[in-house]
């Protein structure tokens, strides 16, 4: 931690590679630290330079005579482990590596950032880079602009992490337009040395930054980020919003995201489960996190979901419903309070809803009345306010209004006025007084509804990972087992057995080696049962007749017994017979699958779907990292598109959710006790209706090699 | 359409309201006129005003002592009846009525506007509004501005028909911004004369006009804009594209549109499907339309689905990339020959793919290389070009190169150089030279993909509606008696008998009034077989033990009709039988729905949508406007989300679609035979697979009241 700081608040710094060359990296760089204002000092370092834009240069950086907190390295790559050796033994603390030719270009390049990765370990070095754009920190004890961009970004309380160098620049430029401050702006390329992860807890204790804005293409450690991003977007009392916008959400992308730096890419549907996970909100679009940023860095969180449309025109207030609608927001309506104060200052024929239209004659003193009376309704949680310039209005004078009632309700409000030339006076009086304006109705509706979204997040309930008192010796005995047998997969008993262990409500089943065997299991489960061969040589058993469902009685099982040994001793005649089972029949409800598969990245990934052939033809399947918490076993059901559809739709069953989130706890557990587990399939589960249950009548348990 | 012509191209404009007050709407209008060039004669109207503006003022229309093509006019709304009547008098073909005060303030605002429908009709006054901002029209030869705004739009070839008078302020700004020309500007208001339709056909005939951008609330007549739009769309030589932005998505954004003009929403499914039908682009925010509508007036149109991504930066690369998947292009591989070219102009380490990342040092040089090497591609389409500025960029240089290689090859190209002010000189090169420029990767790559999709529908095999030969006059003949029996519903033996005059495969029944009729019957259809109760009074036969499926031999039979008719003589004692409905029993399938719905606005809507709990829970359904074509009931089963199940998913059966699309057409020519029929369902059509037809087991056919 304190190397890191020394990356954003160091006292001097050594630019190794600074160069008299106008238009270089090495020139701008030196430039753009002198430029920033910097408080510390700087020593420009190259072997030839006598001085660089007026500061004293020296050949090596072990020749500065004075202590170094930070190196910026602009060396070609080929010479960066020697630089930063001399780093390391000048006793320079932290590390901002420009320069380019690492992991990106492959082959050559993979082996010589190893090299820097040894150097800085051996030294403790905190390192930016290689292959970066640089850092800024803005606060005013530091004003550093390391970086060979164009601008120094105004002061905010934004912290913006990038690992594409080249985003950067262009973010700068949109946040000057955006009227966007930052606190910290961190281009990570390779990250070789300072990850995401590394960054993330040194931005939640940094009293500059309230908002976290993130462009990845990659995790170095899925699991860590959650752990973190989770603690900081969940503080008590001051928790931070992470934007991130995750590149290569497609396959084509995703291997174009691999090529671009040599980053192990991770499938998309991972990435929405962890960011899920953690709070943190996954913009789709470059615009997207720009919208949200700018209303998350300026206004207060809503506390509920119900918002207040005023506008000045019909169309642009339908466009901002329709998109408030769809993004999940409700549109409050007036309270007879409202409605009669409105009726002093609008017109008879005004028509008093939700959106508000104030019609085009409408003046400031319409706009201050109707958004303060709305935003004063205790069931009102926002305001969208839309201006559309007429010849009517006076566009300062509305903006003043909206910025006076704004600065008295403690309510987030967002505005739109819409065009460009003809409102630009009025967007800058909003933005210099922390309003954010969109530039269209629908994103302004969008922005408002991910603070809601927030909201929602910090006010779930707090729950826990449960943990359930279970015989893990036993299950454990069963696994190596069939480990010592040489096999990588479980019998169905054993993975029944397995199962039962850890309380999951499977189907009664009992593996009968003889005809008498069978009959006895049969009367003791009860009729009607369903036979199945069990032979470790036979995975698909109903291909060849090794399934008889429906068995009635003592005769019935008598002769399903030897169809089966007939079936299979014709058909497969090789296959060891190790009995068969004789399992409870049980009656119809809705399947549902649950699964796990390890992920070599992220390790055991829980999975849950409604069954069918529809759902799987629509991927419609949520995916969680184990273990699990309560709240969010009960998310990975309710947030499958079909879910209603357990719950009571077009008047059928209620059916018991609980009871399957239950089984995704107690499997939450069975993974993570259990490491050598590969993949594991409960296909169907089957439910019930509400209080009855539900039972697993297949199982599928597969280990790693 | 004379008439419509001295809206847009008067040799002398009466201006009725015309005032000295400088800001109050009369005088902005005038001024408007003037400043803008107009190159006929301005009269203005004002009963007090000398002169206006320096021009000579007559106190009423009729005193003007020469001939009026147009009269724009701006009294207050009760006057408005009075001064169409004299303009009708004095023989004026043309009107536009900017006031404010008719259908949209609801009560005596609708009587007014019935007034003013009534007058335009007796003299044959083509009008735009009432309530609206006027017309502009850019042609040289015209040259008018006869709106209240504050800007004069660029001329171009891009017509724009607007619901919205606040939107179409808002518009002219940013289509300054976006380097937007118009060729006409039409605030349409309520729609008391000209509507939509009447523009489109005129619209179709300006020679000015190359894209027709529209914002609706609703549509007049959406048979008549279906057919309309469809012509210009899919016109050989000329088609025109039409951009659309429908306010009132959602329930609550619908309902606040038939607030606002007092216009009859609709269902928006109904106008996705008008939409679709017609060829018309539907856009879903502003911000997308005006991303459409930049590259549909500036760029060809593209041959295929095939993209090529240059970029000088990885990230915002795989940004393009995912919205490129997204949006359904294709990233098209590199050529032989593009790879030997590229390999002389780009370092060794670059990876040669698409998207190409010429990586951060390119210079202008590589960019062109790069562009023409990839854009020669027979198999390349179209080009997206992203620049981020760096160090080393010179974007005005790369601007050029992008220009000059685009200039050469007829394919499409958009750019997005990514930021602000860095950009901005690049970016204007751009636009000035027709090339689009984006803000946002994500959009230049779905903007790209519209033009894709406009292409397909260019190109889509042209066929027409099908008619089948049948025996119209026996169908007839069924309808009538059960209206004349008072019925508004059919039997489903009626049903059935209906069905299969028009051909569809219906399942074989008989209606047995006896025992042995039953056994007959069913020895006849073959067992097993199916009972139903037959009963004009019951409707859900399964609930009251009304249906007894697989009924196997002669014994069965008797036993079933004997067992309905007990059932339903114990719970309906008052139920009417009509006897006992033997049907084949027929073998699993896929099942569909197929349905009619009689939409008051728009007529017959039919519906197609796969089978069971999920696709309804999923509302994945397709609905189409009857009569349909060839081609569109082959759309409407391939658009379902659910339709790969169809077509051998995972292994599965291929299902014989060409069948359900036969029903459908049929479907078609009976609904627009027979007015009477409000509602039809046939759930569920049974599909076999491909070349074994479909069985209709079950259908409801509900007449109009």
């Amino acid at each position: 931690m304190n190397n890191i700081n020394s990356i954003f608040y160091p006292k001097s710094i050594a630019i190794i590679g600074a160069s008299r060359q106008i238009g270089s990296v090495g020139h701008s760089l030196l430039a753009n630290i002198i430029d920033s204002r910097f408080q510390g000092v700087v020593y420009p370092v190259n072997p030839k330079a006598h001085a660089i834009l007026g500061i004293k240069s020296y050949p090596r950086v072990l020749d500065i005579p004075d202590d170094v907190d930070l190196a910026v390295v602009i060396v070609p790559a080929s010479l960066v482990p020697q630089v930063l050796e001399e780093c390391g033994v000048k006793g320079i603390k932290g590390a901002i590596t420009i320069s380019a030719g690492f992991k990106e270009i492959g082959g050559r390049g993979v082996e010589l950032e190893q090299t820097v990765k040894k150097i800085i370990q051996k030294y403790n070095i905190a390192l930016v880079g290689p292959n970066c754009l640089g850092v800024v920190n803005t606060a005013l004890d530091s004003n550093m602009n390391a970086t060979f961009g164009t601008q120094m970004p105004k002061k905010g309380n934004i912290a913006f992490i990038s690992q594409s160098g080249a985003l950067c620049v262009a973010v700068l430029d949109y946040a000057k337009e955006a009227n966007i401050g930052f606190s910290k702006f961190i281009s990570m390329g390779n990250k070789a040395g300072l990850t995401e992860n590394d960054l993330l807890v040194y931005l939640n204790e940094d009293p500059q930054t309230d908002v976290i804005l993130m462009y990845l293409e990659d995790l170095v450690n899925g699991r860590e980020f959650m752990s973190i991003a989770r603690k900081i977007t969940s503080h008590r009392k001051n928790p931070k919003p992470i934007i991130a916008l995750k590149a290569g959400r497609t396959f084509v992308g995703a291997k174009a995201a691999s090529s671009h730096t040599g980053s192990l890419a991770g499938s998309d549907k991972v990435y929405d489960a962890i960011f899920d996970q953690c709070g943190v909100i996954r913009g789709d679009t470059l615009e997207e996190i720009f919208d949200y940023v700018k209303v998350f860095s300026s206004q207060p969180l809503p506390k509920g979901n119900n918002v207040a449309i005023i506008t000045n025109s019909g169309g642009p207030g339908i466009l901002a419903t329709d998109s408030c609608i769809r993004y999940g927001l409700n549109l409050a309506t007036l309270s007879k309070t409202t409605t009669k104060t409105l009726k002093t200052i609008l017109p008879p024929t005004a028509s008093l809803n939700n959106p508000l239209d104030l019609i085009a004659e409408a003046q400031h003193k319409q706009f201050e009345v109707a958004i303060k009376a709305m935003l004063s309704q205790n069931n009102v949680h926002s305001a969208l306010v839309i201006l559309t310039p007429t010849a009517f209005t006076d566009v300062e004078k509305i903006s003043r209004s909206i910025i006076k009632v704004s600065k008295r309700i403690k309510k987030p409000v967002v505005s739109c006025l819409l065009g460009v030339y003809d409102v630009s006076k009025g967007i800058d009086l909003l933005e210099e007084n922390n309003i954010p304006d969109y530039r269209f109705p629908e994103s302004a509706a969008r922005a408002l509804a991910e603070m809601s979204k927030f909201t929602s997040w910090l006010k779930r309930p707090k729950t826990r990972v449960k943990k359930f008192d279970i015989d893990k010796k036993r299950a454990s005995q069963i696994i190596e087992r069939v480990k010592s047998e040489g096999r990588s997969f479980l019998l169905e008993q054993e993975a029944y057995d397995v199962l039962k262990t850890y309380g999951f409500p499977v189907v009664q089943s009992v593996l009968a080696t003889s005809e008498a065997q069978a009959i006895s299991s049969s009367e003791r489960i009860g009729f009607p049962v369903v036979m199945k061969i069990a032979s470790p040589d036979i995975l698909h058993k109903f291909d060849f007749g090794g399934v008889i469902l429906d068995v009635q009685n003592k005769t019935e099982t008598r002769k399903a017994y030897n169809k089966i040994l007939r079936n299979i001793r014709a058909k497969m005649p090789k296959a060891e017979i190790t009995g068969i089972m004789v399992e409870e029949m049980v009656v119809e409800g809705k399947e549902v699958i649950l699964g796990m598969n390890y992920d070599e990245q992220f390790g055991p990934i829980l999975m849950f779907g409604m069954g069918g052939i529809y759902v799987e033809a629509l991927e419609d399947v949520i995916f969680r990292l184990a273990p699990i918490r309560e709240l969010t076993a009960d998310m990975m059901i309710e947030k499958t598109k079909t879910y209603k559809i357990l719950d009571g739709f077009r008047g059928g069953p209620v059916y018991d959710t609980p009871a399957i989130a239950d089984c995704l706890k107690r499997l939450s557990q069975f993974v993570m006790d259990f490491e050598d587990i590969k993949e594991l399939d409960i296909n169907p589960l089957i439910v019930y209706e509400k209080g009855k249950g539900c039972k697993i009548v297949d199982a599928r348990i597969i280990l790693k090699d």
